[in-house]
């Protein structure tokens, strides 16, 4: 039986985590696994609540680490318990992983030190900060660490991350199955397709969450450079 | 304070939730509830456990009324209790949605009686069977009957329902923040665009819980006719 574990935590981007799920659920004699401290529900961002299926303590040995983003990923970049828990499965795991801002989790944990990764395109610059190289894609591989962009980029890493584990006809069939035949109204899934005034927008609505991770990276990565 | 209630129930395809839930959560002055028989966690069909947040008898009048799809759509169909929840908050709602089999149990409930609607291009056909009149696209509306297709056809779904709401640019906002530029690795999502063998492979997984699909709309659209 394949492992593959979700962290989850307060305060995460709830489609982080729930898209993928749905993709590496579906994968033959795999059980997927939402780890977090403790067993009580997880409050998400915008109020959904998740239940945990085992803890930090009693987590068994995970083939796959996947850590979601969301604005709570910076109370796990300075969360010494979370990040000995990435790097004991890290050290480990066939497949370190991340979607949208985890992987700055990642990075505080030392796990993407000079790798190639990706991050939601209004965080990305934090990564150069926390010792990884930033690439903005989809989905990066770098050995065996697989990053992905914002939020519903999860699917497509998701998909991608199934191909590498069982092959592209196992995919093809759970694609199906999920009908992801994506057809969005607009064309406003990136910076560089959305207009310059909605990038705008949603730049200066996420002004002081952006300044308050960015010194949080500044800081972590000032002890990553030191130790 | 706009309402929006999606009804969450045991063996639910949780992403028929969970994507338009975080689309959705997003538009200003929005709750989204979670409703459903008791506030006990609900085990959607691949094991991921998600918690109510009003029951059937505690939620207030909705201003749109969602319903996800997924095996357990299937013990829906003929649960009076859900089915009566659903007619009394359709009856003041300004909106009726459902994503995936969803559909199937609005028309249980009498809700699509001549109306076009769409469905999991898997259980479409049901629909012929319910009184409702079935068109494959990804998103099909009718009055104020707003309803989608397979499990991610949720997401596209919800920003188009966003767009009705509150417009076109808080929707492209939404859109970039979730950095929704889908960049699936195969082009296998539709049965139109599958090859033939990964049809057939699904169809041949799905064909028992298809053939009990079918006995139950078979039934329930005979009451249907009758009432």
């Amino acid at each position: 039986m394949r492992r593959i574990g979700m962290l989850i935590f307060s305060r995460m981007t709830q489609l982080d985590v729930t898209g993928p799920y749905e993709v590496l659920a579906r994968l033959p004699d795999t059980a997927v696994e939402l780890v977090a401290r403790t067993l009580a529900p997880v409050r998400t961002d915008r109020g959904m609540q998740i239940v945990p299926s085992t803890t930090y303590a009693d987590c068994l040995p995970l083939d796959v680490i996947m850590v979601p983003g969301g604005p709570g990923q910076q109370d796990l970049m300075e969360d010494e318990q979370a990040l000995s828990f990435l790097r004991r499965q890290a050290a480990q795991a066939r497949y370190v992983t991340s979607v949208c801002t985890g992987s700055l989790v990642l990075a505080a944990a030392g796990l993407l030190k000079g790798k190639r990764a990706t991050c939601h395109w209004a965080a990305i610059d934090n990564l150069a900060l926390l010792g990884a190289i930033p690439v903005s894609e989809h989905v990066v591989l770098d050995g065996n660490v697989i990053t992905s962009a914002g939020v519903t980029s999860g699917i497509d890493f998701a998909l991608r991350l199934a191909a590498i584990l069982d092959g592209e006809q196992v995919v093809r069939e759970i694609q199906l199955q999920i009908e992801y035949d994506p057809d969005p109204p607009f064309d406003s899934g990136s910076p560089r397709s959305a207009a310059p005034e909605t990038v705008a927008a949603v730049k200066a609505r996420l002004a002081k969450l952006s300044e308050e991770r960015r010194a949080l990276a500044e800081r972590v990565g000032r002890k990553l450079a030191n130790s």
